[in-house]
């Protein structure tokens, strides 16, 4: 049955979608509490800003914003295919990697047959995209430390599974999967069966153990990996994200995908992006840095910091999250808090640069009276 | 029964798009045929470029590229609503009209039981965002004098049609229907059904009667306007498109959007479209003008030119159409070829520059032989 909206009949699974819930910008942030600066720790963006070469390339290029798109950005993908040394046949880029979630649901799933599968909390998206898709999404908790729980995946998958999302290194916890545990996943589960692993914060692992599956991809021929440009490439507004996924199903993808999904100055940042090779080194560099402070001022806090591969830190403040989340705003520090995630005693903070972590730490210090 | 590819399984709906066939960029016509100049009539782009106004405010916002756009682009929301006049509550803006296309069809449609009806020949978006959702597509062939088979679409929609897409004015005929007919076409319709009046094309318009549904959206609960900021404002590669709804679909879109489908850039480039009213009237001048032009110098050479409300001309050249499209190419010409709309002995051409109309102008005299 549908429901009738107005005099118009909208779909069941539309209606389960929950309300959208704005976040405060920087500017709302500043006007209520009356502050000249606020520091945003809250959405993992790069702490540098743009790569100058990517602000050039954009402000040369904006005078070309009339002319649609070369249709399946070849050159994009050729430079995607080359920065990771794959076969340009595997690539498909993305309006943000949510895309190229949204076009696996829609390819592999067939709807009241076929589920999805995923860790719980996980990245909303994968979750919302089933829902809309008439897919059935399926999660099982992580492990009690945290890890994410790849056994338990491998066990719940049957015939019926045709798609699972692992992201690695996890988004809140900032822990990682080893790269040999998700290849016995991989090959555990039914022939049928996608392993989607999701990489967004795969550049900020130091872990070796704990790195891409990329170079194990040529004889794991169930597995994709989604990357995303919002992060290590600073390029979070203009959404640009790459599947790399196995030449047939990327075929199909790039016939299935809306035309010019990829807007012209995504792909014009993409390719340069890939080529600053000095920002990126940078970035990471700085994420390290600021990581290891964090981690050591947090837990001199008694904030149970969990240990991180990733641009941010999970941690447990000694008194109320929301409470604590509320009085750094008005200190002018925006974090993420984790109730959304179920994790309603948690706190995320992105790392910033080291100015905006040590103003991030000293707010802290003030709302903890420590 | 889902197809395998490699060991995955895919499902069929997907199996059944087209493999992409990509055009020939200005570049590659350039390489190929020796060319210092070439002039791209083919895809209705603004013939003015961008907006030096849009243009600046994309130089000065391109350091915060590394920023994710507002959830819900409040402020874009709420200039679209400004510059068309309705309450906000109406307002979607998506990557491109086309994802507002795929949104209506993901919430409006029960895959296996509802269907979309569209005229033939019409946008392949409507029909591609059907097929993926498992939703059937119907299609009414254009009357012919290629006027819209708006009737016929009110004969043939029943209690399963969720959907009928109309655009007016029409592409690739450049026809657009009165008023008064697709307000008849709404009230014909089962309650349930949404009429999408696809607007991509409105600016262009002369002809009053001719002109939007927009003042009467109020008494007309079962419509909703598709417009697009690729033509009239000059922003093809940055995808923006709008859409005012019905306000409680409008609510329910906004739930199912992927967060952050719009792009920052493409967001602050629309706000400032909007408010750059020298820019868009000079393009609606120049647009009109070189209509009028292009009409005259087809009708004498022979090519029976569509009278349009658009920024397009469709004409049947008195030789075969791929030939005289080939003999433009290879005079630094693109046009657009209409075999793929099933209307193989016609071309469409965009309006230009004055130049650029003159050069087209000429070159099919050439080619002729006229």
């Amino acid at each position: 049955m549908s429901t009738p909206i107005s005099t118009i009949s909208v779909r069941p699974e539309a209606q389960g979608f929950k309300p959208y819930s704005p976040g405060l910008s920087i500017n709302e942030i500043k006007q209520r509490y009356g502050l000249a600066q606020v520091i945003k720790l809250a959405s993992n963006e790069n702490p540098l800003g743009v790569s100058p070469v990517v602000r050039k390339v954009l402000e040369s290029k904006a005078a070309l914003a009339f002319r649609y798109p070369q249709c399946g950005y070849p050159r994009l993908r050729q430079a995607m295919a080359e920065a990771l040394g794959v076969d340009v046949a595997r690539i498909v880029a993305g309006n943000g990697s949510d895309e190229i979630i949204d076009l696996l649901v829609r390819v592999l799933c067939r709807p009241g047959q076929d589920h999805v599968l995923a860790a719980r909390p996980c990245f909303s998206v994968y979750g919302s995209q089933a829902l809309i898709c008439g897919v059935e999404f399926r999660q099982v908790d992580l492990n009690p430390d945290y890890s994410l729980p790849l056994t338990r995946l491998a066990e719940m998958a049957d015939e019926r599974t045709a798609l699972v999302f692992v992201t690695s290194p996890d988004n809140p916890t900032g822990v990682a999967a080893k790269t040999d545990d998700l290849e016995a996943l991989a090959r555990a589960l039914p022939k049928r069966t996608l392993l989607a692993v999701d990489e967004a914060y795969i550049h900020f692992v130091d872990d070796e153990q704990r790195a891409s599956l990329l170079p194990r991809l040529a004889s794991l021929p169930n597995v994709a990996l989604l990357r995303t440009f919002s992060k290590a490439y600073g390029l979070a507004g203009l959404r640009l994200g790459l599947g790399v996924l196995p030449p047939e199903l990327a075929d199909i993808m790039l016939r299935v995908q809306i035309p010019f999904s990829v807007n012209l100055l995504a792909e014009e940042a993409g390719i340069a992006a890939l080529s600053d090779h000095i920002f990126y080194e940078e970035t990471l560099r700085v994420t390290r840095e600021g990581r290891a402070y964090l981690m050591s001022e947090l837990a001199a806090l008694s904030c149970a910091p969990q240990p991180s591969q990733s641009n941010f830190i999970m941690f447990t403040p000694p008194q109320e999250a929301k409470a604590v989340f509320e009085g750094l705003l008005r200190r002018g520090i925006i974090v993420r808090p984790l109730a959304s995630y179920g994790l309603a005693d948690k706190i995320r903070v992105s790392v910033g640069r080291m100015d905006e972590n040590q103003a991030f730490v000293s707010a802290l210090r003030e709302v903890l009276g420590a």
